[in-house]
C-alpha cells in the first residue's frame, strides 16, 4: 500500500501533493520499480537514478502543453508511472506496456524512442513547430551523457544552439554510459562535475550554449528550485545535472554496468553456450594468437559477451568507441586499411545507424574489415530493438559479402577465413542460438551455396537460422512422399547461378526462408533469377512492417511460418 | 611554361625546391587550378584555399609513410598534383583523374571519400593500425570547418582524443561550409579566430584534445614551421589554420557560397526549369500560403536552388542545420510531431547518411514529414556521389510512402498534397529533367499505379525518370506488331496488387524499367508477387555494383537500357 502513488493517475494528481511529501513518493515509486524490475526485467540503473528528476518534471512543468523528450528512453520509467501508467509497477499489468516512450499509450510522451542520441534532434523539431504555428510551452529533452556521445546528439546539440527561443535541454549526468564512457568530452564533464561547473573549459558552452549546474541531482527541491528557474526561459540552455545511477539499489550501485539492465527473475542464466559468448571465447583466441587482430564495439560490450574480464584480457587489442556507430564502421575501416585485422561486434537494430558508413567509408574502400551482427532476426521485442530489417539493407550494398551461418561451425570457419582474408569487407550474420552442426562453408569456394540433401521437384533454400525451418520443412513433406531438396546458402547476398540453373532440371519450384524482412531479402534475388523462367518461387519471411512486442506464436502465424502450413503451402503449388 | 610545377612527379620533387620559392610553385600551381577549373569544373573555392597547407604537407611529412586523410576531398587537388597527377591540371589529361582523393589512383591516397566528416574516424583506424602493426609515421587529418558540424566527425574527435599515440587533426577553418556554416559551435570558431586561438572557451579542448592556432594559414613559411613543431608528436594534437577560402580569385573570395563549385565552361547556364528550381518556386509559395510549412535542408542549399535570395524571402520557414543529414530527418520528424509541416530536401547519396533516422525517428513515429530527393537515379558521376542506391533503401523502410513522379505536374501533385496529408511520410524522388505530361496522381487513390495505354501480352512499367524509356520501348515493340501496355507506376515503393492481378489476363510478361538498382528495387516487388505464378518478369535496372563515372552510353549498354535492345530482349521471351 502506497500513500501518494495509488492516488497519482495524471500529473495533476501529482501537483496536489506538497513539496515536503515528495521524497516519500519518490521512495515508494523506487520501491516499486525496483520491484518490478527485478521480476520482469528492464533497464535498471538509468531508471532508478532519475526517479526524482522526473517527479520534479512533472511537479515544475505542465506536460502534455511542456513537452518533454527522453532520450532513448532508458530513464523514462518513473515519467511512464507519473502519466497514467501505473499500471506499469502493479504485477497484474506489469508487461502491458513499453519499456520506452510510446505515443501509442499516452498524449505525454512525443516519441517512439529506443535508439540513443536522438533527444535534442526531435526536440529541436518540436521547439521550431511552436514557434512557426503561434504554440507556447517549454520544450525539454532529457539526455544522459552516454548518449551524449552519438553524432546525432551533437548535431542536434550544435543546431539547438541556433534557436532563438526556449529549449531546455536536462543533461543527467551519472558519468556512466550503458558501458563505461568513452571519449575526450568525458574529460570534459568530469572536470564539471569536479568544479562544480565552474570549469572555464566548458563542451556546451563551447558549443555555444548557456550552461548551469546541479550537483544535486537526486534532491528533489534542489530539483524543483532549478528548474523553476529555467522554466519559461527565451533561449536554450543546457542545465547539467547530477544523478546516481541505480540509486536505491547497492547492487545496482556497485555494478554500474551491469545493473544498466537486468534479466527476468526466473530467466536462464545467462548460457555459457550462447553465440555471443562463444564468439568472445573465439576472438579472443585470435587476439592471443595475432597482434593485429583487434575488436571494436560501439558502447555495448556487455550485450555481446565482451565482459570487463575479457576486455582486460584483451587489452589494447579491443576498442570500445562508446555510442559512436559511424565512428566504428569508418574506424574499422581505416584499421583495415593500415594492416590491422578488425572486427567490428554489433546488435541488428543499431547496425541501422551506418548504412552511409558501410557504402562509402567501408565497401567503396574495398576494406577487409569484419562486422559481425548479433540478432539480424525477426525479432518479438520492441520495434526499436528489431533485428527484422538489417538484413535487406545488408544486401544492398556492393563489394560486401554477407554470410548467414547456421551453426556455430559454420560461424567460426566463416570468422576465422574472413579475419585474415584482405580482398574486402565481410558481415557475418551471428546465428540466433549456438547450434552445432557439420561445417559447409570451405574457404576453397566461398560463394558457393551447400547442397544438405539432394531431392526432387521441389527446393528449399533455409538461410541462416531457418536452415532449421527447412529441414523441418523438409519432413513434413516426406510425410507425402515429397523427396524435398534443401540448400544452406551460407553465403547470402548474392545468388549461386550455377547451383539455381542446376535445379532447373528436375525442380518445378524453389522455397526461400529467410529470418529477416522480404523486401530486399534473399529470396528477393533468387526469385528475381527465375522471373523469367518456369520455376515458381515461394518467399517466406516478414513483410515490410514494424514488429512492436509480437509474441513468437503470432509472428509465426502472421508469417506462416510452420513446417506444416509451409508444406501445406508447397503441395498446392505443386498440385497447381 | 612553369618553373617548378613541371618538374614534380612526386613528393621527393618537391623536396628539392627551396623554401624560398615555395610561394612561387604556389602561384603556379593555383593558376593551373583555375585554369582547369575555369575548363571542366569542379571544387573551386575549397582548393584554392588549400594551395599552401597541401605544399607544406608534402614539404615537411614524407607521404606515404606519414599517411594524409583529407575530409570530403573538396581540397586535395594540390596533393594529388604533388604526387605523380599533374596531369589534373595538363588539358590533355583534365578529366583522366577524379576530382577527389582515390586509392586507385595513387599511394598517396589512403581512402576514396567524397561524402564529408569521415576523415577523423578513418584517421583514428589508421593510427591505431599503426600502433598495433608496429608501425612508424604521423596519421594526419585534414578536415574543413563545414565537416566538423557532421555527427560522424564529432564522433571521430571524441575518439581521437583517446587515443594515446601520434594523430594530427590540420582544421581547415575557412570560415564557410559549402554554403555559410550553421551551428553554435562555430561561434565559438569565430571567437577563436577573433582572440588568435586565445580564447579560453575553446571546443577542442573541450574535447579533450590539445590546441593549436595558426593565423596565417596560407604564408608557407608559417605553415611550414606548425607542421614541423607537430611532427612526429606522441600524442593526438589540433592545429586550427585559417585559410582563405578562394584565394587567388577575386570571384570566388566575393562568392564564397557560389565559388565552392563550378560548372565547366561552356556548361548551359544554370537552367530556369530545373526540376530543383520548379520545385523551390513551388515551395516557395506554399511557404507564402502556409506560416507552418518549413523546408530544411543540411548544408547544400545551392544545389538544391534554394538560393540566398530564396532563403530570404522564405524567412524563418527555411532552416539550414549545416552538414548534419541525422539531425535533419530528426528535426523533420519533430517539426511534423509538432504540428509542423516540414519539406526536407536532400539529394540521393547524401539521404543514405540517414537510414536509422528514416526508420527510427520519422517511420516508426508515422510523423508526416516530406522528403524531397534530388538526383535518385543512376548517376554518371564519381561514386562517391551516386544516386544508384537510395531508392532501394527508400523501398525497405516500412510506413513510409514513396513516389516517384515521371513528370512535374505529377510531382506538383504529390508534393502539394504531401504537404498537407497527417498520415505519414512522404519521399518524392525528383524527376531527373523538367519533363511535362499529363497528371497521373490523384488525391482521390493516391497508392494506385496508371495505366498509360492498355495492350496485351506485355506490359511495360516505367518508374519514374524510367516511364519515358517505357513509352520508346512501347514505340519499338509496335513496330512488331506489339501492343504493349504501357504502366506509369507513380507510387513507387509498394504493388498496386489489383492491377497486377488484372494484368494475369491477357499479359504473359510484365517488364518493370527503373533508374536506380535492381537489388531490393520496385521491380523486386513486382517479381516477388508473380514468383508463384506463370506470368515472366523482366527486370531493367543497374546492378548492385559501384559506378564510378561510368559515362550514360556505357551505362545504357551495361544495363541493356535502350529501347531497341529491351524490345528485342522481350520479343526472345514472347517468342519462347
Amino acid at each position: 500500500m502506497s500513500k501518494y502513488l495509488d492516488s497519482i493517475d495524471s500529473p495533476a494528481d501529482l501537483k496536489r501533493i506538497p513539496q515536503s511529501e515528495l521524497p516519500e513518493l519518490a521512495k515508494e515509486i523506487r520501491s516499486a520499480l525496483i520491484r518490478r524490475l527485478e521480476a520482469v526485467g528492464g533497464h535498471f540503473g538509468s531508471n532508478l537514478g532519475a526517479v526524482e528528476l522526473e517527479i520534479a518534471l512533472h511537479y515544475v512543468f505542465d506536460s502534455p502543453r511542456d513537452k518533454f523528450v527522453f532520450d532513448v528512453s532508458h530513464q523514462s520509467y518513473t515519467h511512464k508511472v507519473l502519466t497514467g501508467r501505473r499500471g506499469m509497477v502493479e504485477p497484474e499489468t506489469y508487461l502491458d506496456y513499453s519499456g520506452f516512450s510510446a505515443p501509442e499509450e499516452s498524449v505525454h510522451d512525443q516519441f517512439k524512442v529506443g535508439h540513443t542520441s536522438t533527444s535534442l534532434s526531435l526536440a529541436c523539431g518540436l521547439a521550431k513547430a511552436r514557434d512557426l504555428t503561434g504554440g507556447k510551452g517549454n520544450v525539454v529533452a532529457v539526455i544522459g551523457d552516454g548518449s551524449m556521445s552519438g553524432g546525432e546528439a551533437f548535431e542536434g546539440l550544435n543546431n539547438a544552439a541556433m534557436l532563438d527561443s526556449n529549449m531546455i535541454i536536462l543533461f543527467n549526468d551519472n558519468d556512466m554510459s550503458i558501458a563505461p564512457n568513452q571519449g575526450g568530452m568525458y574529460r570534459n564533464f568530469a572536470e564539471l562535475r569536479a568544479t562544480k561547473g565552474t570549469a572555464s573549459n566548458n563542451f556546451f558552452t563551447a558549443m555555444g550554449l548557456e550552461y548551469r549546474f546541479l550537483e544535486s541531482g537526486n534532491d528533489l527541491d534542489a530539483l524543483i528550485q532549478e528548474l523553476r528557474a529555467v522554466k519559461d526561459i527565451d533561449h536554450p540552455i543546457v542545465v547539467h545535472i547530477c544523478t546516481q545511477k541505480g540509486l536505491g539499489s547497492d547492487w545496482a550501485q556497485e555494478h554500474r554496468e551491469e545493473g544498466h539492465w537486468v534479466d527476468p527473475k526466473g530467466a536462464e542464466p545467462s548460457d555459457e553456450e550462447s553465440p555471443t559468448k562463444l564468439n568472445a571465447d573465439f576472438l579472443l583466441k585470435k587476439i592471443q594468437a595475432d597482434p593485429s587482430v583487434v575488436v571494436i564495439n560501439a558502447g555495448t560490450p556487455g550485450g555481446l559477451s565482451l565482459t570487463p574480464a575479457w576486455r582486460a584480457k584483451a587489452g589494447k587489442q579491443f576498442v570500445d568507441v562508446g555510442i559512436a556507430e559511424e565512428h566504428a564502421v569508418a574506424f574499422t575501416s581505416g584499421l583495415a586499411r593500415g594492416g590491422a585485422k578488425p572486427v567490428y561486434l554489433v546488435s541488428g537494430s543499431f547496425a541501422q545507424r551506418t548504412y552511409d558508413q558501410l557504402m562509402q567509408d567501408l565497401a567503396l574502400n574495398r576494406s577487409a574489415g569484419v562486422i559481425l551482427v548479433r540478432g539480424a532476426s525477426i525479432g518479438t521485442g520492441d520495434a526499436t530493438h528489431n533485428g527484422t530489417y538489417i538484413s535487406s539493407l545488408e544486401n544492398i550494398v556492393p563489394n560486401v559479402r554477407v554470410f548467414s551461418p547456421s551453426s556455430m561451425e559454420d560461424e567460426y570457419a566463416i570468422l576465422d577465413w574472413a579475419i585474415d582474408q584482405q580482398e574486402g569487407p565481410v558481415i557475418i550474420n551471428v546465428p540466433e542460438s549456438a547450434t552445432h552442426g557439420p561445417q559447409r562453408f570451405s574457404t576453397e569456394d566461398v560463394e558457393r551455396n551447400r547442397v544438405v540433401r539432394m531431392g526432387r521437384d521441389v527446393a528449399l533454400m533455409g538461410y541462416g537460422n531457418f536452415q532449421a525451418l527447412a529441414q523441418e520443412v523438409a519432413t513434413e513433406l516426406e510425410k507425402c512422399d515429397i523427396d524435398a531438396t534443401v540448400i544452406d546458402p551460407v553465403f547470402a547476398n548474392d545468388i549461386d547461378a550455377e547451383l539455381l540453373q542446376a535445379l532447373k532440371g528436375d525442380h518445378r519450384l524453389v522455397v526461400t526462408l529467410e529470418d529477416g524482412m522480404l523486401a530486399g531479402g534473399f529470396g528477393s534475388a533468387v526469385t528475381a533469377f527465375y522471373s523469367a523462367d518456369d520455376m515458381r518461387v515461394l518467399n517466406y519471411g516478414a513483410r515490410r512492417e514494424y514488429l512492436d512486442r509480437v509474441d513468437g506464436e503470432a509472428m509465426r502465424k502472421r508469417y506462416h511460418l510452420n513446417p506444416e502450413t509451409i508444406a501445406q503451402e508447397i503441395r498446392e503449388v505443386l498440385e497447381r
